[in-house]
């Protein structure tokens, strides 16, 4: 009993000691453990903040992007409206040109009764309300006879040799041409001195 | 550095309360520092990421809308582009309206003469031509006579009493009407039956 005692305070006295020569490693490693812990917790949330701030200055990116295409598209739109406004009449009035073409074709016949000559008179009325209403929609005839020969404004269709007029000169106008605002919508068919 | 400069604060805390020789106490303590740096630590950084968060947040709903915006603008652009080019002719045919309208008249004159009569032929061809090209660009006129009287299409400009049409029924056309497409460029001037 005695001994078993006694060997049981032993023992407990080695545990006690071990417990306490064990003490400052063990209160060393609570301290490493909380540091590691410290740490672990700090990397993972430094990783988090790492990965928001790439993640906000992407979105800040996208931002500034999609800005920029709106910016454009609205540029370009408006441009593209302004042109489709500026020529808008181009469709019918290209369409009215063979027309005006007859007109003027059917007023050259020569008329010498009464009747006639007031229907005529008539008629140039109505050409010129016509070409009034061309006008006031920038649709207007290119300028011809007497003017220098203009490959942008003029087609070549015959020359002329005459003391009449000066080298590239147009001398006759064969067909009419139209020009709507600053597009040429159809050239002048015209003869042009050599 | 922020977590190395601290591990070496916990370091010199460490050897200076072992050195007082109040080890357990002192390493207690510098425990409880450790915890309460590492609280501080994890609640500032807490912050930073709810901040990057809510910064997060905002950003996507920025995008969002601002996409939204976009397609509104795109839409509503398609559309108008498509109103424009649907009505691009009318301008030009509102104008063109009251020298068709002169047209008519004119031709309505006698002609008697062969050349007259050959004028009239030439101006007819003409007008019909004029006539085409407007229809092409969906310009038409607007049905009268015969036709029950419509408020959208025609206004009536007086009344008629007969029994050769029945009531409500328009019985004369005093002014042609035209339509752009679906559109009305201006309504008929009718006679109406009571």
């Amino acid at each position: 009993m005695e001994q078993e005692k006694k060997a049981r305070t032993i023992e407990e006295e080695e545990i006690k000691q071990a417990e306490s020569g064990d003490e400052a490693e063990a209160q060393e490693e609570v301290i490493e453990e909380a540091e590691a812990e410290l740490v672990d917790e700090d990397t993972e949330e430094a990783d988090q903040v790492k990965e928001l701030e790439v993640k906000v200055e992407e979105l800040n990116q996208r931002l500034i992007r999609n800005q920029a295409d709106y910016d454009n598209f609205r540029r370009r739109t408006r441009k593209e409206k302004e042109a489709d406004a500026k020529y808008r009449a181009q469709s019918l009035a290209e369409k009215l040109i063979p027309a005006l073409d007859n007109f003027e074709r059917a007023m050259m016949v020569q008329v010498d009764s009464e009747d006639g000559k007031s229907l005529l008179q008539g008629m140039e009325m109505v050409y010129r309300q016509m070409k009034e209403a061309l006008e006031s929609e920038g649709i207007a005839a290119i300028e011809t006879v007497g003017t220098p020969f203009d490959p942008h404004y003029h087609q070549a269709v015959a020359q002329a040799a005459t003391d009449e007029y000066d080298s590239n000169v147009v001398v006759e106008e064969m067909q009419k041409g139209y020009m709507l605002k600053d597009r040429v919508i159809r050239p002048a068919m015209v003869k042009v001195n050599a």
